[in-house]
């Protein structure tokens, strides 16, 4: 007899949310420019093809229930993707990027700010979106071009006055984030930090959206960069001022959460602004960001045409 | 002989493109909500239907050859439209809400502020978009939620790294829009302005996308802004510190500006936060914002949920 691999969803979906099974899931999205596919990563680190269940990873494939019916698909029924694999940003669709500043205790210090009472919260462009395989372009006026490892929640459910007991509730998942930013722009500018976070490609995120209930504890890795081979920073998200779930709960005293929004969490001391003498970014770097069990991001900088 | 509006449309559309015919239209969205048509407003102030030849007015509508298009369509082709109607944001799809901070001289005195040798830039969280015809929402804890009476400029051209005489190339039109602020959360929460400028329903615009070339002069027209029926804000778009070419070809070295995108232009003097004592709004009142020749918006303050 046949069964469809659409029936054996609806069967296993059904026993899914009868146990309240948690989802734990590495999600990538793999393949050309504009013609990627949604994929998994198993237990022997092999993309597991998903185009057959879910059409792309979007917003509204960022639900528990929608996670949980994926993390349920028997995996045999998921063909093992072959060779290397350009991979992509994690989620399509995504509409507001966050971010927090001075987050980490030892980085406000080398900035030489005071160590933030709340949140200091600020946006990037939505045109800044880039995919972790993307290279970094240096604006045509650059002169202080520089890297920040972030840890980046992911939301899936709409957050809105909600507690910070709820908070976490609210989010999908995590992924790597670099927050490019230009110096420059940032402080020398004029005022609001916007002018050095949102050139295009100074926000790109994933390879790897790692759903929440594969982290035992999100306040307890190591984040990290390197710039050409050499280390840069390399703390742990224990040293966050304000944790995600206080984060989460707090944007949304101020703006509704969407699935799919971004939250830069902030980065910790060893930035290039921070060195003595600074050494800021060129084209022709290499820089890597990760975070232990998230993955990470290696990227070239080029010049802006 | 029949001919459809369809081969109408495209003899009208080579008629145009020889001639370079000014594209003047004040384009309209309206309909109950989720159901909004596209439509455009006569001469004699009549909305006539354009749902028969575009779908709706997106940011891809918004290009120049597209405006001419619908100019173009012979008026006995559209529909008059009878009875009072609901009018909603004249753009659906809008990514980005770029906002100029202190940018009238009466202003930045009002507020106490230097004016600024550059353009202070901030944004609104994309979930801040509103109609016209929505209530303003004043988020739970606000104690100063104040309106600001806005120019905002429609990108329809991708802007990026544009001299400050090509910038109006890139602008669809203009509408009216409110930079709704809650004070507190603005200047007394830690750092950038995005908090006070991002809560649902904070960014209303419309009803009207006025073409550029219906605009003699976009530099000088009167812009207003009413209380419960007394005027609090009457100014003139000639006081703005940067204008509107030079503010479009400025973001464009920072951000690249797609079709669509809002840029909120800054407030005359005549904010509540300015009065002595300050004025702040409250639940039930009345707020009309306005500029001559662009229309006007009329809403109601509700409380938060």
């Amino acid at each position: 007899m046949h069964r469809s691999p659409k029936l054996l969803l609806s069967l296993s979906l059904l026993f899914c949310i009868n146990i309240a099974q948690a989802a734990e899931l590495t999600l990538v999205r793999f393949g050309q420019p504009g013609m990627e596919r949604p994929g998994l990563i198993d237990d022997q680190g092999q993309i597991r093809d998903l185009s057959g269940f879910v059409e792309d990873i979007t917003p509204s494939q960022l639900s528990d229930e929608s996670l949980q019916r994926i993390a349920s698909i028997p995996l045999d029924q998921l063909p093992a993707v072959r060779g290397e694999q350009r991979l992509a940003a994690p989620v399509n669709g995504v509409r507001k990027i966050i971010a927090i500043g001075f987050n980490y205790i030892d980085h406000a210090a080398e900035m030489a700010v005071e160590v933030p009472t709340e949140p200091l919260v600020f946006m990037k462009a939505i045109t800044a979106l880039a995919n972790p395989s993307d290279p970094i372009i240096s604006p045509r006026s650059a002169t202080k071009l520089d890297y920040e490892s972030e840890l980046v929640v992911v939301i899936g459910k709409k957050a809105k006055y909600v507690s910070v007991e709820e908070a976490l509730d609210h989010v999908a998942g995590y992924t790597t984030g670099n927050d490019v930013s230009e110096r420059a722009f940032q402080r020398e500018r004029g005022g609001q930090f916007v002018k050095g976070k949102s050139a295009d490609s100074f926000a790109p995120f994933g390879p790897h959206l790692v759903s929440r209930d594969s982290i035992d504890d999100i306040q307890n890795l190591q984040i990290w960069s390197e710039v050409n081979g050499q280390i840069r920073q390399n703390g742990n998200t224990n040293q966050m001022v304000f944790g995600v779930a206080e984060i989460v709960s707090y944007l949304s005293q101020f703006m509704t959460l969407e699935p799919g929004d971004l939250i830069y969490t902030g980065t910790p001391e060893g930035v290039g602004d921070g060195m003595n003498p600074p050494q800021y970014l060129q084209p022709g770097d290499s820089v890597r960001v990760g975070i232990d069990g998230l993955g990470e991001i290696q990227q070239r900088v080029v010049a802006s045409e």
